[in-house]
């Protein structure tokens, strides 16, 4: 018997509203310090077209390294499978590993969901341009994927990155030192800290992933990304979304998913769902806590783990 | 229109046959070093009882890493999620922090497919008993995940890896001295040695696969795991199967899979197949060259890739 | 004017008699968890045959990781400089970096003293002969530098350290997968547990370093070893003979040493002094607490420090 | 008998003129990629007051690491032995490590000498000023120990090493993320790139090294820094002052000394000489290849190993 996606969401956002172990905020910059962790919001944007939300669904909050999705997709678009040449696609054991490996590796990140990967591929998508063009680009990207042109930057988050991301900057100049960023690393990351301050509710959010649920298609009808691409974007994100804790997130939850900072989660259901969750209390390991728990308890409930064999008829 | 396995099967089978480029067979002990690398099998069981088998699918060759699978199911059918109090659940990053994050992490392996976890597994299914017992124990398992009595361990392969497995033996000691190794290593490494000796072929292989992809149950009815622990044993083998190229195997297959230095791997799409391919030359990671690329384009032909929305009717 | 060496050295030990932190003895072990923290001892070997001793300086005392000098001293005179071509001379960072560069470096250690490096030299004076005979070597060696044959093995020290010491058997092994140790792990192993097993007085312990004060010459005229083996022999001490403290040791006290986890540290002062201490407290980093603090002490009175300019007619 | 050190400067020079393996130059900068390799200096200033050289002494070249020997030494007069809460002193194991220990050790590198070492002690010694009045401080410095106001910095160099010191940069700016670098990483970086690029002759660098030989004195009789520190600044050297080839060094020659990648080397023996000698041709390690031999024959030669017996009357 198919899942009551309205009345789950419901209960799924009821449950969260009650929990009392919530995480820790991220407190290295004053815009994500001061949220307040009590919210929780959830969307689902389904296959045949529908939408569930739940909770705080329309709040806006900042998406800081799920754009790494948006931004991969567009790298790929520019250089296609070159890409690789500069950035691997393996699980990178956790973070203190991610400085070893790029020495061990000569300057090549293990994947493109830590962040010495998502510099390189700002690198490539700044192509040779000044970091507001390729700012640009990604907002129409994601007005695009959306339908949604009121989605912005939220500057002060920006320059507050800006200010205080001394470890990124340490990153871009080493991978520099060997030549696997091309461009001065000051605006390499200058469209970083902008790409990762993009504010976007959880329906905005979930909207955004369908292209990943649709086999590479805009709901639309027109193709974003081809079936192959889509497909392998998914993979990455199921190895690689949740940094050193994406083993577990495969284990506990089975779905493909990228986890920001800011609290939120975009999950991807491939031919079902696409999810997006939000809570800013995060885990030790920097992910949304009770974002993964929703995901968890939406998984069991609608058999949508990759994992299992598909339902019939959901 | 579904694919016609019988056809594909064999069609694969005659490109592997001529392919030039099949790696290199593993040398560190006799016994692997003669098999002759021209051999190519395959061998899918479906989830409606269906057998398609091609090339050298009968041959028998030693599985290897393939059987921490197996041993992983009974020791969880031993104690459980406590498991993973001694095991984590992680990629791993690469074979050289296997050693530092054991330090790191005071004698907790990453996961349970990398040596030093398949050692801890061992300590769990000797459970006080002699090595023996312990081996028998897993193939009569396997025994009736097959149906086939017949299958057995090659004694030489066991007695050549007993006799120069330095490095598993370091492994064993150094998590003794954190107490994560309880029995005496020599009766662990006495288990663990036999039982990657077991020696199956393709057509045996995937018919041992069938319960993870049956959510755990055995063709005949019977209940073998839980779903949800099917479904977390085929996520470990995604995130963790191939080693140091598991991030490379999910994003160009998309299945979960786990591979032996015998050059065989058991790969499995939930709720349709239990796949095994085998052939002997080693990619530099460590997994069957042929057995990977032959998977490749079995998903690519089926889209049974878990990242891409299920095909209707195949 | 000239120090009183009788009356520092009495002065030290009522001053070491009173401190109140006297670290933590060693707990891995029965046979010294269970030795008094309360003792301390010193005793001085100077270059022209006078003897000063004070405190605990007549009991004997597990000397542990000092066995290493004159194994070290044992193994060169087997074969010269080809050791340095199995063992490093650059000290090793820390413990854990020992691993890791044991794998880095491919299985050769950085220096003779850190464990790793001491099995490979252990593995050198086995020479194909049993334990009994390389150590029957050792002892009679350590007879012949201090002329007392009365000093002997500590027969519950080698026993407890071969029964629990799991890391040096996954060392020994690891190193053998490389070939850097050539015999069986275990009889290399006995071995080495019995060496650092050596019981040993202060006063006994001064003797033995004489050699290494004048200049390889023993102090009945004939050659241990050659000046330039007796400078270098120093010279390691200085740079790698505190395991990870080795620089802070070198940094306060400025002479080269040896120390053990018994709570004993040889020093040298070329020309001039060979000197034992022993405490059996001990530092986060291994080294006997009270043993570098009196020989900070003794260092600053006597001017003995080999970075500062010699001192006239002491 | 005393070694007449007129003719064995010249011997010296005489037999490195010859040298066919002389090393590689230093590629990274122009500037450096273009100095003869052709070569050789050698400079001794006694303890008595005189000069001997041979072969380039006047020949000025780039110091480049050997001047974090007269920062630390005004590092440490400005703040003391705070110095030591935010500078280890222990050998680094070897330059890959020094990135792992800074995030280990929470951004604390292992000692000043090291480039991550230096990097701090140009944060104490920017001390909120502007880097030319800390570049005026460290020249005014240098001409006071040399008695040369002729000593300058070359711009070119100092130009050419901050348009491409990106692994600086990330150095500087990942110890800012720990807090443990507290002014600008650009500021500090300005400091520090113009320090390394003060050129000097080998003359002119022994004459600047004897406070070290003379206990901290000032050959006019002033104090520069206390006994107990000249000596600590010693044991640094010896231990930390040839990179990861620092125990070979001292396993060598015995004597503590300071490389810089320009070629040149200051050694200091204490109580008998400040001798500085130059090559621009490097071993691996990044030390110059003939300074460490005419080093290594000087100490033979004259005894002057530290780790040796004191010779009387040289």
């Amino acid at each position: 018997m198919p899942v009551d996606l309205a009345e789950l969401t419901a209960e799924i956002a009821a449950a969260m509203a009650g929990a009392e172990d919530r995480g820790q905020v991220a407190r290295y910059i004053p815009e994500l310090a001061g949220v307040d962790p009590a919210q929780f919001g959830i969307a689902i944007a389904t296959a045949d077209g529908r939408m569930f939300a739940a909770g705080d669904a329309d709040t806006g909050f900042s998406i800081q390294s799920i754009s790494k999705v948006f931004a991969l997709t567009l790298a790929l678009g520019k250089v296609g499978d070159q890409l690789w040449e500069r950035v691997g696609r393996e699980p990178s054991g956790n973070a203190f590993n991610s400085i070893v490996q790029l020495e061990q590796e000569h300057g090549i990140p293990r994947n493109p969901f830590i962040n010495a990967g998502a510099i390189v591929v700002s690198d490539v998508n700044l192509g040779g341009h000044q970091p507001r063009v390729a700012i640009g680009e990604i907002l129409r990207f994601v007005h695009y994927l959306t339908g949604d042109d009121s989605i912005a930057i939220d500057e002060a988050v920006a320059a507050s990155e800006g200010a205080t991301g001394y470890r990124n900057i340490a990153l871009a100049n080493y991978m520099r030192a060997f030549g696997n960023v091309r461009h001065s690393p000051e605006l390499v990351l200058g469209l970083y800290v902008h790409q990762c301050a993009i504010e976007m509710s959880c329906r905005q959010l979930a909207l955004a992933g369908r292209y990943l649920m649709l086999d590479g298609r805009h709901p639309d009808g027109g193709r974003v990304v081809s079936p192959g691409r889509a497909r392998r974007i998914n993979a990455l994100m199921l190895t690689c979304g949740h940094y050193d804790a994406s083993g577990d997130f495969a284990f506990r939850v089975g779905i493909p998913g990228k986890s920001g900072v800011g609290g939120g989660i975009l999950a991807i259901v491939p031919g079902r769902a696409s999810i997006a969750v939000w809570s800013p209390g995060l885990t030790e390991a920097g992910n949304s806590r009770l974002g993964g728990q929703a995901l968890e308890i939406l998984a069991r409930r609608t058999g949508w783990s990759i994992f299992s064999p598909p339902e019939e008829g959901d």
